[in-house]
């Protein structure tokens, strides 16, 4: 039986990751989990227009992202409920730079990405921010060969409606595979 | 230690969502998994622009968002591997139709998300298509009270290297909470 519950986005679980930006000068990450797929190389991120990091990004023209593990779930929740312009958040974590030079990373994150900032779509809210891939960066413990292993990164997943955070599951099927008998 | 893997968009897992179409005036259904949340209450479709999908999203402009849940991975992955303009995809499931009235919803997937088209940013690659949330239908088993419980509606998570399917796991944390500790 199905039930109309309202206009509510229900595109849940997504991945949660920690956004860093230099603002001021000073890393800065913020915790966010309304992210996309936007092209074959390009990640997207919605954020509220009146956050302190989207300054950062829009002047350095780059960000990182960032997939932290359960082990995580503290500091990243707290990334969320704190803003860079009350406290020194960088302090959290050890950070590093890449190839863009400008993109903090965390170093206790298995998973950073640096992005180059392509374009900001003004959604109503948010500022949809259009990031390239630049380089990716990965624990060696959580690849196999140059593939990422994400049963090994232990990603956090998150869904509104109850606020909650969610472990990843068992791998259980193969993409454009299982599917193929049906095709008989 | 660090193993830089160059640009590779390693934003997963993320769910798995069958979006529907008309096209041509017949329901179809295309395996998505390049989503993402653009604004409160806006989903974001990353779309190779050769898709028969596509024609149909802009002609009606609307399409829904069904996510499946792990009962239909064989399908689910089905609607991924076999375009539109060559089987008759609407075949597999029962359809029905919302608010919208031009945008098939699966009665077989837990969640439903009846979408207004409201943007298409033009992506080297893809169509990025921006959709705002009309009306959500929910699996009346899925819910608690009017929210939905995403541990009840079992979705498939993808990661693209390894081509993996992934089951949702355990509930560990509460959101904008657990972090505060941190806060002291």
């Amino acid at each position: 039986m199905k039930k109309m519950i309202g206009s509510k986005v229900a595109l849940y679980p997504m991945p949660v990751v920690l956004v860093g930006a230099n603002v001021g000068g000073r890393p800065n990450y913020i915790t966010i989990a309304h992210v996309g797929i936007a092209d074959l190389g390009t990640i997207s991120l919605s954020m509220g227009k009146s956050h302190y990091t989207n300054a950062g990004i829009v002047e350095n023209e780059c960000f990182s992202v960032n997939l932290p593990g359960v082990d995580l779930v503290k500091e990243t929740d707290y990334c969320g409920l704190v803003s860079g312009r009350k406290a020194d958040k960088s302090k959290l974590f050890e950070t590093f730079y890449g190839t863009l030079e400008k993109a903090p990373m965390i170093v206790g994150c298995p998973v950073n990405m640096e992005c180059r900032l392509v374009g900001k779509v003004d959604m109503p809210s948010h500022d949809l921010f259009l990031g390239e891939v630049v380089e990716t960066h990965v624990d060696e413990s959580c690849t196999n060969g140059d593939k990422i292993d994400f049963s090994k990164v232990h990603p956090i997943l998150f869904a509104m409606y109850d606020k909650s955070y969610f472990k990843l599951g068992e791998r259980f099927a193969d993409a454009w595979s299982v599917g193929k008998e049906l095709m008989k």
